[in-house]
């Protein structure tokens, strides 16, 4: 299928590119309490793959007494299938995690500061500035070794669930440390779903403005149900990179405020309808999506997974009673 | 609680009023299967009044073999409390729906007609052209009655799900029609969510160009996760007046494409978020929607009544593994 011109308009608009980095087997499953096992998490990530997707987050090089979950990432990242144009990350708190992701063959290290000190302290135990203290050694690590990067991440840059709004001296100080560690790509995340659509493209409008060399990306969760609104002004602001958890992973049943990234599929749904080019198949991410689902056992957020796409035509069957 | 400022930023744009109009006594419950009883029917609308919403659409005067849920919309017109400043709806599909919605007070008739005979032939038995002749009659009755009003509402106007895009020319005969009957508002409606954002701004402009003093209002239905990405382009372009239901009632467990329409509290928190004013107290609307999900026992699709507004602050509790 293809979900060019969706809409069955010419869309005027040059394809530009928009890459999507998949973050559901990491971001997604690291609140799951029920343990995955090694199997489902290779197969899901093949899955991915499969579809398309061409940085994806296998796994976490964590404390596993405080992230379960993600205990097994080295062997997940062992025994996933290296493709051309493929690159595997892992989240890396410290030196030590740096390493051993490295080691377990990750290319790209994702390190994340919360630009709120409340926030990172509760999270990394460290003051933000110790994080980023943290960070420049994990770069160290990182440029030692062949074809591997650091993505950064601006972590509550929207606000924070205990301080509420961060200043921007503070986003600007930590972004352009981030700036100067060479990373590829710096993610603005809006960690607990605290923005409001037009925060999104005036921060990156800001930052671009002092950093206009910098790609800027968009790690958003849909905790106030607004996402896939906060990622479009973030693609009308020019942004190109999102990451995103396929079928919306991450939300938990019995943690209501702890919600998942937007859907990776229904962000497709909606960037290629728009023109955008994400070079992505949308059935084949909607099939991980419900290998994703299957294999939690309860039903996912994403809502294309459940409706099928736009395009889908439906058989004249029984009359509804839906009329607007 | 005031949701002005919610960014804690400055917000340069003069506040402009958006009109929020509920359908979730309606539109929400229509499609489901329980009865709701009219003691609770009447608890909701009198919890969203509270609320400060100033035009509620009550019920629907269709057959009740059909629509059994909305059987009891007289009595509930009988029942809610008249108050300054609010209006009270009522759906209604022909001449003999509109004179008992009038008898029993309601002062906003919804006629809704869609663009697609497809469509169309499947939900009233009739083709676009022989709906347009019904509501000519709809009209001459609301005419001859006191401070009544015909809102208009063009469904399938963004695809249907049986024979895709609706044409452009199909779209303006309608709504130019909709125009000469005196429609103080006429509603695109996105009737089973296939709008992908891009097309809402499209449409409106196209039709402001046609018809420049027309108020065109939003109907939007969240099925496949746009529905605030695409109210936000619609108050993007403009687009001042919106439908929306309480807590995103119209879901059903039991037919998953069947989604509700974008959440009242959910819209009116973005709206005011980015300095639109709304005059509707975000708090009460969430106390409505807790109502709707007491009364239906099950969890509704609204996003800010489960995480609260992105105002609310946290007490510093468990360290998290929310890292990003």
């Amino acid at each position: 299928m293809t979900v060019d011109n969706i809409a069955g308009e010419a869309v005027a608009r040059v394809r530009e590119r928009v890459t999507v980095s998949e973050v559901g087997p990491r971001d997604g499953l690291q609140i799951e309490r029920a343990m995955v096992t090694t199997d489902d998490k290779v197969q899901l990530i093949e899955a991915l793959a499969d579809a398309g997707l061409t940085r994806i987050e296998a796994g976490a090089f964590v404390n596993p007494k405080v992230v379960p979950q993600m205990a097994d990432s080295r062997e997940v990242l062992a025994r996933v299938r290296r493709r051309p144009n493929l690159r595997f990350g892992a989240f890396v708190p410290n030196v030590k995690g740096a390493e051993l992701a490295i080691a377990a063959g990750a290319k790209d290290l994702k390190a994340g500061i919360a630009a709120s000190d409340s926030f990172n302290e509760l999270n990394v135990r460290m003051s933000t500035e110790a994080g980023v203290a943290v960070m420049a050694n994990i770069n160290a690590v990182a440029k030692a070794a062949d074809d591997v990067q650091i993505l950064g991440v601006v972590a509550t840059a929207f606000g924070c669930p205990y301080e509420g709004p961060v200043s921007r001296d503070r986003i600007y100080r930590l972004f352009g440390q981030l700036v100067k560690f060479g990373c590829p790509v710096i993610y603005l995340a809006d960690t607990t779903g605290m923005a409001i659509p037009h925060q999104i493209s005036e921060l990156v409008d800001d930052l671009r403005r002092r950093w206009p060399a910098q790609a800027i990306g968009l790690h958003l969760h849909n905790t106030r149900g607004l996402g896939l609104a906060n990622a479009l002004t973030g693609l009308q602001a020019g942004v190109r990179d999102f990451e995103s958890s396929i079928g919306g992973l991450g939300g938990c049943p019995f943690a209501p405020r702890a919600v998942g990234n937007i859907s990776t599929e229904d962000f497709v749904h909606m960037a290629s309808g728009m023109g955008f080019d994400c070079r992505l198949d949308l059935d084949r991410l909607i099939h991980a999506a419900i290998i994703a689902q299957d294999m939690l056992g309860r039903t996912l957020p994403g809502m294309v997974m459940k409706a099928g796409p736009a395009s889908v035509r439906f058989e004249k069957g029984e009359p509804s009673v839906k009329l607007d």
